[in-house]
């Protein structure tokens, strides 16, 4: 039979069950997977237009990086080592004067980061979404778009209601060959009042939108919505109906065992982000105990301004060792666990289980290579370790979005790279300027006489 | 006047206080550095017969590894989230059919591991040291070696006498053009006897030669020395004589007020591998406590039997942000400290602050070039952020030791790279059999039917 592109001869992790062919192959015809096998059954099945040889190199899903805040790679470094209110003051500072090019050229940067280091789709929660929207147009990436909603804290004049969000998801939904997916995205617990999340929860089932909002990160939101509501967030979430199957909660950190018994009776989903929240000190999400009790866990970067990079690979080793020491148990969270978290758990997490998260006959055929003929890299055998404890973002060789090569021997294929880090280093320092920071090579921004 | 190497045009930081030359230029004759400062006085200054243009690139001393097992490349993988005492009867049990050839491959992997990710000098503690030397000598990066020293446990008939690391130590101090010195390795505080740690102070003192083991690391291990010795470790090695300024303490958990003190009083120098601890769960140092003390804190990444990687800049990493999260204060533990952990600090660790640990006139020329055109590492400014924050290994460029260029743009100039990884397999491959391990692709070694 006839194929667009046939991978041959790759060590293939379809991400179902712990299978791995170690002369696998994978038939790809459009967008999607028409043949997963040994290669000898594969390759003469299929002849393809396109060969790729793995040469020994690992196949696996494209990584999928349930939250994060991309055009915030322009806030990369700005705001480090400080306490939790003095990050936010310099964020909000400089995100005030925010412009729409800004996070054109941030979310550029971003895809070019994720597409680098193996995210074949994100999720985004952020401002001015219609320019993530192009970003993702435009690099080939796949993406999950939700528009920030506000309305007891708003940066400036940028739109954060709940209209503008719905507006976004309305124009750009299926977009793209329909590789953006849009939710609704509430800011939090302490920043909707209930009423607005109400009329959230209602405007998702009538049009049928998924949510993603930030979700018991901190003691201070949970001081905060104790004050205004009389109980904790995830209790707050439950009573007024936000919790469900189509909710996609960040951080999950302030959650006690009544509030997993709820996440779990209401097939909430759990978003989980170790580097940002371990750097910032708020906390640790108690993954094992929510992927014993079956909550469907996936993995996210959070944004550059926190974490500081948007490396998946990276985000796995931090969660797999966190957790080993918090619960002093070496035995806690696998590697074939976290790779579990950050492929099939992540497309559970944006409703797209059918599509992505795993190579399989008929799923989107998004995956990448990770080449592993180098030092930190040998021994060559268990590989989901190889994955999670020894790769980082570097070693992704390919990547391969809805059937199409979007980066290929680390050479990306559908924007012009070069432009891309030029202009974004240009609006990190256009938007500094404007918000009235310094920046030098040696500190962090200070403040302009 | 002439020299042998201009670099130039380099965002230099010289780890000399805060300082960063933005357009800076390093001038090398033979193996020490004659000039640092901006590239328009330097390239006057200097007519050189090589010049690298490092084109806006990071410029650093090279990293400090001040502890790791270096052949241990070949366990990568093989004892994965187990338990303590599993883990160790796991890596026992193979290295008990350990050769010196083994080793050999495993010290030349590891080499390219550490050259590759802007390691420059590293202490290493192992066995068949003689074996490490020679992959030092050829690969020209700079080693502190010790040969272990065990008298209540040790590897079947491997040589771990005190005589023997005495030879090792004799025969090959200052050898590789001085890239080579050579230290003791009592294994550590539970493994010697009390004796035979008195035996190795002595004949440090009299042979001018440091220390380098064990020290507070786990639970298990206090309550051995407890046992044993009716006190807690770092107690124990001050009662017996063995603390001092030329004492490389491993590890140092378990440490109290009063043992901080006794550290601090010493000038015993300490290491910190946070990823191994973490992954392993043995617990956390309390580095900011110790570096509050004055206490001079290093940073290596242990065996990759057990990190599973030997990439300082992720060391840096996870270094920076566990400190935040075990005290609940983003503000401990900055970017500039980390990275004085990992040079100055280091280079202070290993007794060799005159010679390497910062680009200073009379210092040799041990120094990384680290590329920053890339979306990961863009924002540019900020930079010691960006180094411990957002770079990994493989951003690591060029690598100069001993005013060699070993690196050249990610090509490794002094041995054969493709021959090495392969041995390293094939030994890897050959260990595993001979010690009734099977290996595969999905998971851990099994043992063999």
């Amino acid at each position: 039979m006839d194929a667009d592109l046939l991978i041959k001869n790759g060590v293939v992790i379809p991400m179902v069950g712990q299978k791995i062919f170690n002369r696998g192959a994978i038939a790809i015809d459009g967008d999607k997977i028409v043949a997963v096998g040994p290669t000898t059954e594969v390759a003469d099945e299929y002849g393809a237009r396109r060969v790729i040889d793995a040469g020994g190199a690992i196949v696996l899903p494209g990584l999928i990086n349930t939250h994060t805040h991309l055009a915030m790679t322009l806030f990369r470094g700005v705001s480090d080592d400080l306490p939790v209110m003095k990050w936010l003051e310099r964020i909000w500072s400089i995100e005030s004067s925010l412009t729409p090019q800004d996070v054109y050229w941030g979310a550029m940067l971003g895809c070019l980061e994720m597409i680098r280091s193996g995210t074949t789709c994100f999720a985004d929660h952020y401002f001015f979404m219609n320019q993530v929207a192009r970003a993702v147009e435009e690099t080939g990436i796949r993406g999950v778009l939700a528009q920030a909603i506000f309305d007891k804290w708003g940066p400036g004049d940028i739109d954060t209601s709940l209209e503008g969000g719905l507006n976004f998801a309305k124009k750009f939904r299926d977009t793209a060959n329909n590789r953006i997916t849009c939710m609704l995205g509430p800011h939090g617990t302490f920043t909707c009042s209930s009423d607005t999340l109400k009329r959230v929860r209602q405007t998702a089932n009538e049009e049928k939108l998924r949510i993603h909002m930030h979700m018991a990160e901190s003691k201070e939101e949970v001081d905060e919505v104790k004050k205004q509501h009389g109980k904790t967030p995830v209790r707050f979430l439950a009573d007024i109906g936000l919790l469900g199957p189509d909710l996609l909660g960040a951080h999950a950190i302030y959650v006690d065992e009544k509030e997993m018994s709820l996440l779990k009776r209401t097939d909430t989903k759990v978003n989980h982000n170790p580097t940002t929240n371990t750097k910032g000190a708020t906390g640790t999400s108690p993954v094992p105990e929510m992927l014993k009790r079956k909550i469907n866990v996936s993995l996210g970067t959070d944004g550059a301004g926190s974490n500081n990079t948007l490396d998946m690979l990276e985000e796995m080793k931090v969660t797999a060792i966190l957790h080993k020491l918090r619960l002093r148990d070496p035995s806690v969270l696998s590697a074939w666990q976290v790779l579990e978290m950050a492929t099939l758990n992540g497309a559970k997490a944006v409703g797209l289980e059918e599509k992505i998260g795993s190579l399989e006959v008929g799923k989107k055929a998004d995956l990448i290579i990770v080449k592993t003929d180098k030092p930190h890299l040998i021994p060559m055998h268990n590989v989901p370790s190889l994955l999670v404890y020894s790769a980082n973002g570097n070693d992704v060789d390919t990547v391969i979005v809805d059937g199409r090569v979007i980066m290929d021997h680390r050479k990306i294929l559908t924007v012009d790279e070069e432009e891309i880090l030029r202009k974004a280093q240009e609006a990190f320092e256009g938007l500094l300027g404007r918000s009235g920071w310094k920046f030098s090579a040696s500190k962090m921004p200070e403040r302009q006489l």
